[in-house]
């Protein structure tokens, strides 16, 4: 029996999509199959891609936090899954979900918690990151390679300065973070496949 | 002086558009000059409608609430804003929100939020919902006819049935209330307006 | 194995309360050992409902909503828990939310909000309410009877009058949701030790 | 007619009090006249405190960040404003919020929203940071200097790490953004008052 995780995203400018694959190589690593779902710049999902999205165990979905919300193309497909909402479809699938932006905080909170409540209409199981912060230093910056370096818990915070490209940023702490997150939704959706 | 209110808002079955229109009639009473800036299907405005948007002394921003936060139109609209971000173009603004949906809760704050954090990020000013519920009956039903029947602050909440037609619904109490509001945004606006 | 499921919640006037006591009913229909935590009106617990809690595989968590939030002595709770926090305690329990306040929206989603954002900082997995809302009348009003008649889904959401009793409210539709929700978080929590 | 300013604060360390000091310089810059008010560890105010509250122009509202929200003893007073609820006595006052913690993001959001909602149920006029973050460098560490280095809109956010003093931390850049934010209330309060 596969533990199938989908990472549903969209990326403006390949940040998040670089996110997206160090959440999979985690997954990856706790054994699940996993499939980058990635989102157009039109906001659309093909046949083949909802029908992966509706096949998978766990979904962990993911924004840009552009003006303290997901992109609208993110949005474009929230709302398209309401055919889902109206059959269950999603009922009891792991839900998870990340963001990237500029600033520290940088209102991504806002997109974690649209992400989530979102999860929550389909009647999805939410996980979220579990990584404690306590590690670092006393001077007032967090170095770039701290776990959890955002402080984020109810889903994964990345973030990248708004001049820098997708190879240089986010700092390499966000990308580990992102791999502890991918293993930790693939571990869950495996128990609760094994339950089944 | 003139007091310009824009009413910018999407509306996917008319149930927003008629509750926008109750909000003009509201800010038109308190002596603004009131424009309805609606949304088109696609998630875009014209260069005339963003022009007005620009010039306006309050901007309130009302959108349906789908999945649980606002319609991709509306968001399209907002992540294209981000330009008058970059020049502090809608900074001082007064702005306010307001959402319509099926369910009591709905989770319509979720909308409501989502726009309060666009406002902030504008540096705008925001204004609520000052009508106090505390009228109602001991029964567990609120009337129909209710001012702020949904029970919200942070903005206004409507609800419509979703199979009843904008012109059965939302109720009265609903629609005065929107009256209510678009009354004191005005009000605001041309106190602020007056001491420029 | 036992399947242990605390509620731990505040009650100002009984309202809350009685939520708690059919959610348990819920739970325990799934087989559930159920405890109710009482957190007292200092916001106090006793060493040994926090050894209760410890122990849970799942605690649902409730209070009502005041001013838009979490009671303050539920919060008293919530700080002292961050000893929990420390040591990593409650990860991978799973939370759930629920809250009552006397208007049909009332800021509750606040509230849920911010049991959720609790639960994922102590690394709890979050089950919310899976109940569709679709099989309402055209009619504006909700039948008091009706599953999940305020539309929430990342938690419970009931609603009492101000005026009434705790015999009286909240309606049954949303006492009949309370023990579904139960249920689910019971049927849960069973599923992942099963995996263990 | 005088601009009166009132600060309501919390603080567990002192970090939340050092920056409270510092909205302070600010609304004092502007020619306001400012009050700190500062609620005792056991949650309660004075009653001169409350009258204090009762005829200020501004209630500048903050608390540490503790497991997600507000502390219990900033709640506290919450609950205990819904007196002022009932009469009304807050409408139209201006309102905004402030937190600090030891993450970068640290969920301080949801204290943000958590103020901003009870300033909503109490009708007043909420002012958040229009501090612009685009002067920031390419690197992924924003210097310790730098305005509105959180990158927060709703309200002010600084953080300080969990093991140093209140003399070293907030970083300077937060310290100033804190005086540029009691500035910004300061001058709405007075425009609002101007216009009476």
């Amino acid at each position: 029996m596969s533990n199938q995780v989908s990472i549903l995203f969209h990326s403006g400018y390949g940040h998040t999509e670089k996110v997206a694959h160090h959440i999979a190589a985690g997954a990856k690593g706790a054994g699940a199959s996993v499939n980058l779902v990635k989102i157009d710049a039109d906001g659309n999902l093909s046949d083949a891609q909802w029908e992966m999205l509706d096949k998978s165990d766990a979904i962990i979905m993911g924004s840009p936090t552009y003006m303290g919300a997901a992109s609208w193309q993110f949005k474009k497909v929230a709302d398209a899954s309401s055919k889902r909402w109206m059959t269950g479809t999603w009922i009891n699938k792991v839900g998870a979900g990340f963001t990237n932006s500029a600033g520290y905080s940088g209102d991504k909170l806002s997109t974690i918690n649209q992400i989530s409540v979102l999860a929550m209409q389909h009647g999805m199981i939410w996980v979220g990151n579990d990584v404690r912060t306590s590690q670092y230093d006393v001077a007032n910056v967090i170095p770039e390679d701290a776990m959890n370096r955002i402080g984020s818990y109810s889903g994964l915070m990345t973030q990248s300065h708004p001049m820098s490209s997708a190879e240089m940023s986010p700092p390499s702490g966000d990308l580990k973070t992102a791999e502890a997150f991918g293993k930790r939704v693939a571990e869950l959706s495996a128990k609760l496949l094994g339950s089944k």
